[in-house]
């Protein structure tokens, strides 16, 4: 055990130094700030604004308060967004449908929360899925694609605190699937297949023991991480492959050849100093085609309690992974639309890094060092964390310790790392403040349109009116359709969105009417049969046994097919209701007073919720949807007899 | 038990008719449209356009897509929204703050939901009020006043599910106080008084017997309901006074004489067409200085085994409540700026019946009767729900199944009925679709100002991009500063805001670091003092017991004091975070990798939660707010150890 018993707030704690001096400062004149102030935290999120526009190449755009409204974002009464944004909801561990240009928050979908609207959490199947947990920390969220675009099927979303992947249909924008990931902690970044719904590969950022079964516990030399790869359509667990540092963000390329990993902790390290120590850190490459072979050969092993194939690729370059030095501790990596360069950005390091995948094939076959495939390296600004592309060329990297995006070019950081005498960057803007992840309009697929470019920030601070110690944070919209970049809204939203992916609005088809086909109703039509209910027209309370109910209700404005429930005090009731209505928008729900269930059933829907019955009484169960005139009337009585 | 077995989809509900016929149609050739077609459902939300503009009064404001971008609503990137929006959240058991006029979301607020983000719901102290519980239907949102206006001090809101009242502090907008309302099911109605912070009145929806024990399940004529005062001070429940109907919505007048309810169920009808069946019900009128004195001369009865002094009011005007028969179904009841009018709107009548409050007086004494306090009662459209208020003596009453906004003037509606020839209704707009409640800027203040009005509409359809079967409610937003109302934008927001005010922006002065003020921190202190620990500075690890450990923990951007924890597998961990950043937005959080455990800890915050090491493994524990470039690295080790 250690502790810090005598820690005083007012000394800088013990990993000050070491954190500044790992910060790379190739820019003359520009330290990175913690130093420079007494208190750590402080200055490493609240300064930026002493020379922010220094360094090589442009000026910084300026971005005060603009005098005018902005038009392009303003989406009149009745009038429709031209883009959905899809927002990984963080800590909220949720899924988040914002429109774009304007911004306005069109859903949230429960993925790994208890949502007391929904019932997510607490009805029947999402119990099942969810094991009874109610947090989650949603970090990226990524459509199912078809050849190098999005297919409009599916939205993958991992969770960072129990190590799972969720999928939710895009036909009824709900959760359909939660798989947990085996020997993995902190999965992080996650990318589907883009030539077609194929894998969906998820890392593991924290190295633990494998498996974690408490024979090693306090040997971090023997900790490993996961790179998982789940069938997006069946949503299996096909392989692991089994890597000696962490891994953070993940990418896919475009033919289906290779996935990639930044891992920021080469070193091994458990604590701050250790994690920070070498100058170079990786991008991981790998070689899914030689994975697969492995797999199918069974030249995998089986670990601790699970059937997943491993293949163990810890240490040395092999035909599985290929280690790819980058400066240090890197961050993103993100491919750019033509489906040619990765890009991966330093974070520690104030440069990008350009890999040419056309390369890759080389270095695996030992023709060339991994180290070659680097093409470019531009120099981008204090933090570069992400980076999106305009689909002409440009690339946006948002840079966190600037509060900056800075495009650049590609072509142009090639012909300079070269030795050609030109300046790759090409604008700046000031973003408010600690820009995280950023992303453009289709900027993962073959179709980025370079329309529009949000920067997700992670303080607001003065942005926004102040609502208390927890701000919100803020989601800046940024038209990248001229030269230069516009900044032309704040986007308040609540902790903490990680990611969002923009897509072209005629890429989404979702019913208006629920369509039944989600693998809850699965359950539903068991039950049913089982009772020998019709369940879109029957109504009927069974006894199942001397302390059991179930209860199977229709509803149609305003009633409910059953308005009088008796039951025995102590007895599992189960309450399944079919919303008969076949209206659009006509959702109705089922509260029951003081028994804390409360549930969603859209039109054509059903949903079911099972709770012990109170103390002898009675209890009002109702509609919570405002779905008529008479709603406030739609309600019946359990009504709860003494054993 | 009763149950309708085989109840066909096709066929029309049995309330079908005695819904029809409920409906007061005083306008000629205008039916409520229920009748017109087979699905009951359907038609009561769906049709509306047919003839809107029809009936008495003015032509309806054209409000089709607005053809160019409307300035107004625009807040540039930095500026300032000039007005707080309250929100209550619905099913989602919260409360939102918005910004107006730019109706961006800048904050939830946990209230009776789990949430992911803050672990509201999950740490030890939430777990404490909330009881485990984590449904909430959150309907009405009310600051507290002094001397008729906001004093920025308390929100108070109600939660139908379980019968509780919330307070929120707005010094740091989190909950600090859940009351359970004894004999009590669907609070619905709740009010502060307005002359100073006194009395939170609370309205029992449901009627149910009382005490709930059991030894009446199945009499309604026996079931009754409470209007329950709850010192907004103390959060404390002083009396409660029983009457025979149910309460829907509640309104204090601005002298503390006296609180109102709508009572939509004078029959004590528990089904649809038994509570629709009488012409009249009544807006129920409760003397409090009559019950004070009551309760303190012991003129009360206890009930159950609560010690809370209930005055039986029930069946016929006494001092302690009167009855003011109103047209038919009553919803809202809202009191005018001035103070001296309380219009109730008729839900199933087309009117607003307009009670003059200097009359109740002498309709107390018995000196009139308490319908002769009635001054108007303009026709308004189909379906009045709530009325607001804009300062300059007129109304805007909300229609649900018009789907209109009615903007009338009081003066003019008191002439009309006292038989002058003059139109009161002034001006007419759709909204989209089917609006609920309504409120203006200020309006339920002394100050209202006549700036901003927004209507709650329940159904968006076709508003929004399409996001499923569960669509977004929509929130309008109308410019009520001219003569005709301006409908300047649509709001999608999450099921499903049921009220909202908007408090101009400089009287409400939240702080950005932690006061430290909070009931929950006495909880804080307390173990702390136990343990002999400086909270602020002290980092440890204590045994308590023999499967029991507490950890104190102090953070830093980017450290925790303590990177390692090791404990038994089964042992009752609780972990108390401290965040010494004293740094505006600087939020952290702890995340318990596989044990469900997240949660935030503000600057200068303290925050715990308690929950079961799992199986002896290794756990990585992280920071999940990103606040700090290293943020990533801000972890440590929980290690759990066989037994």
């Amino acid at each position: 055990m250690s502790a810090s018993n005598e820690n005083e707030p007012e000394g800088p704690p013990p990993s000050d130094e070491s954190v500044d001096d790992a910060i790379e400062t190739r820019r003359s004149g520009r330290r990175f700030f913690l130093k420079s102030t007494t208190v750590l935290g402080a200055a490493a999120i609240v300064g930026c604004g002493d020379d922010a526009s220094s360094g090589a190449g442009a000026t910084t755009t300026p971005s005060g308060p603009t005098p005018a409204a902005h038009p392009s974002t303003h989406i009149a009464p009745g009038e429709l967004d031209t883009y959905y944004g899809f927002w990984s909801g963080g800590q909220s561990g949720e899924i988040r449908i914002l429109g774009v240009p304007s911004m306005r928050e069109l859903k949230r979908i429960a993925v790994f929360n208890r949502d007391s609207a929904t019932g997510h959490g607490q009805t029947d199947w999402s119990k099942q899925v969810l094991g009874g947990r109610g947090a989650g920390d949603t970090h990226h969220v990524h459509l199912s694609y078809t050849d190098g675009t999005y297919d409009g099927r599916y939205i993958f979303v991992n969770d960072k605190v129990h190590g799972r992947l969720a999928r939710v249909r895009i036909d009824v924008m709900e959760t359909d699937a939660i798989v947990d990931i085996p020997h993995s902690q902190g999965t992080h970044g996650i990318f589907p297949q883009r030539h077609r719904t194929g894998l969906v590969l998820c890392n593991s950022e924290f190295r633990t023991p494998i498996p974690n079964d408490g024979t090693n516990l306090t040997d971090p030399s023997q900790y490993a991480a996961m790179h998982t790869a789940i069938d997006g359509e069946t949503m299996e667990v096909k392989w692991q492959v089994m890597v000696e540092g962490n891994m953070d963000l993940c990418a896919t390329d475009y033919q289906g050849k290779y996935s990639f990993a930044t891992c920021y902790n080469s070193e091994g390290g458990v604590t701050l100093e250790q994690m920070m120590s070498a100058e170079r850190d990786h991008l991981y490459v790998f070689n899914l085609a030689n994975i697969q072979r492995a797999v199918d050969e069974g030249r995998t092993i089986r670990v601790g309690r699970t059937d997943v194939p491993v293949i163990d690729a810890r240490g040395d370059n092999s035909e599985f992974v290929l280690r790819v030095p980058v400066p240090k501790s890197p961050h993103g990596v993100n491919m750019d639309p033509t489906g040619r360069y990765a890009v991966v950005s330093g974070k520690l390091s104030p440069t990008c890094s350009v890999i040419d995948v056309e390369k890759l094939e080389d270095a695996f076959a030992g023709r060339i060092q991994p180290r070659d495939c680097v093409v470019a390296e531009p120099e981008v600004g204090l933090g570069p964390l992400h980076t999106a592309y305009d689909g002409r060329g440009n690339a946006y990297t948002s840079i966190f310790l600037d509060s900056i995006v800075t495009k650049w070019n590609i072509a142009k950081a090639i012909e300079a790392y070269g030795g050609a005498d030109v300046d790759p960057i090409l604008d700046r803007i000031d973003v408010h403040y600690q820009i995280g992840h950023i992303n453009a309009s289709m900027s993962e697929t073959r179709e980025a349109d370079g329309k529009w470019l949000v920067g997700l920030c992670k303080f607001s601070k003065d942005r926004f009116l102040n609502v208390g110690p927890l701000k919100p944070e803020n989601d800046q919209l940024i038209d990248i359709s001229g030269d230069r970049m516009e900044l032309v809204h704040d986007g308040p939203t609540y902790s903490e969105p990680h990611d969002a992916v923009i897509v072209r609005a005629d890429l989404i088809h979702p019913t208006s009417i629920q369509n039944r086909e989600a693998a809850r109703f699965r359950l539903y039509e068991q039950w049913a049969q089982e009772d020998g209910v019709d369940l879109m027209r029957e109504s009927k309370i069974i006894r199942k046994g001397p302390r059991s109910v179930r209860v199977y209700m229709t509803s149609r404005a305003p009633n409910f097919a059953i308005t009088e429930i008796t039951v025995k005090t102590g007895d599992e009731v189960q309450i399944i209701v079919t919303n008969q209505d076949q209206v659009e928008d006509l959702s109705h729900g089922l509260t029951v007073s003081k028994h804390d269930v409360q549930f969603i059933v859209n039109a054509n829907d059903t949903n079911s919720a099972t709770f012990t019955a109170g103390a002898p009484g009675v209890y009002w169960y109702y509609c919570p949807w405002f779905c008529h005139a008479m709603h406030l009337e739609m309600r019946g009585r359990l009504i709860v007899e003494p054993r």
